[in-house]
């Protein structure tokens, strides 16, 4: 077809989540053809991305320092901890703006189908953090699946005896969403967590 | 959100085609984590195609050497070269495994809409081919579109006084196709029932 060197591009890149041979395919040309402006940049980016980039020893966040960003950042709440499943849940938390306390990435969930126990998510090293540091609440913001909601019952459970209080994101209607459109678990989540209304 | 270096990645992921800031954030997730088998490996990629991928001065095909392989290959047929619009096409009929002449990248089609003339594509040039090179045969491969089949006909005209037969991809390909989305079977067909261009 072309160069091994594109080849292996293209392999490499088909990779990537939402790529496929394809899309892979366009991607490598696309790249080729915007030489100064896109391909040498991104791949000074990975470069740095590659030595720079650590998983905050603290947290578990992404960033080039450690501990990251967050963790170091004075004016935040630090007696509030939300847990997360993954560093793009911290993400999106983060662009919501809605929460000013710090974080703890799990890695994961627990599966029994991916054989994934309590010992290869940061559970231990969260009830750890719970004990040394002075710390007043933990939300537990893992997703509104089977296996977010197992490790949330899990992990609340192994906080129980620190008598720390935990709290978990509220299920409702999504903002926008119409009752029509919505899952019959969402609305019976969101009939239960009524309250009055003003 | 993140540190400035990773937020840098994600911005050049999602210039992509393919990729949205969305997916490019996943993307980036993905690459941190596989930093050994996949960040690296790309980043050096990258880097390897910066540094060594050129346009073969002859056809005007991606390759790291100049002429291209393509070009170079001694059990090709030199005498017959089959014009498309970009690289991605030439490999799309390299892929069909029909065709075993040469190429002519013209680098795009002509377009009144966005200003694109007989002089921003390389038409000169493959005049000039066909008048030094010994080439009996040009098969217009333009794409089954209202740009591609006018820029088909452009490019036969100006052939037209070397006196060379030129011929064009049979009509077999569905109107509005494009050729790096057919399958290979219908470039096959189109390929062997090519015929004389008007």
């Amino acid at each position: 077809m072309a160069g091994s060197e594109i080849e292996k591009l293209i392999e490499l890149l088909a990779k990537l989540p939402g790529l496929g041979p394809r899309s892979a395919r366009r991607a490598a040309l696309f790249l080729i053809k915007r030489k100064e402006t896109l391909l040498e940049p991104l791949a000074g980016a990975l470069k740095d991305a590659a030595a720079n980039m650590r998983s905050c020893s603290v947290c578990g966040n992404l960033d080039t320092r450690d501990p990251c960003a967050i963790c170091g950042d004075e004016k935040r709440e630090h007696g509030i901890v939300c847990v997360v499943e993954e560093v793009g849940d911290l993400w999106a938390m983060e662009r919501s703006g809605a929460f000013r306390g710090l974080y703890h990435v799990l890695g994961g969930t627990l599966s029994a189908l991916d054989g994934i126990g309590p010992d290869d998510l940061s559970i231990g090293r969260l009830v750890a953090r719970v004990e040394q540091d002075d710390i007043s609440e933990v939300i537990l913001a893992m997703n509104a699946t089977v296996d977010g909601q197992t490790t949330a019952h899990y992990v609340a459970d192994r906080l129980a005896p620190s008598g720390i209080k935990v709290t978990r994101l509220a299920h409702g209607l999504p903002v926008g969403g119409e009752l029509d459109y919505l899952d019959q678990g969402t609305l019976s989540a969101a009939l239960k967590a009524r309250r009055a209304a003003s």
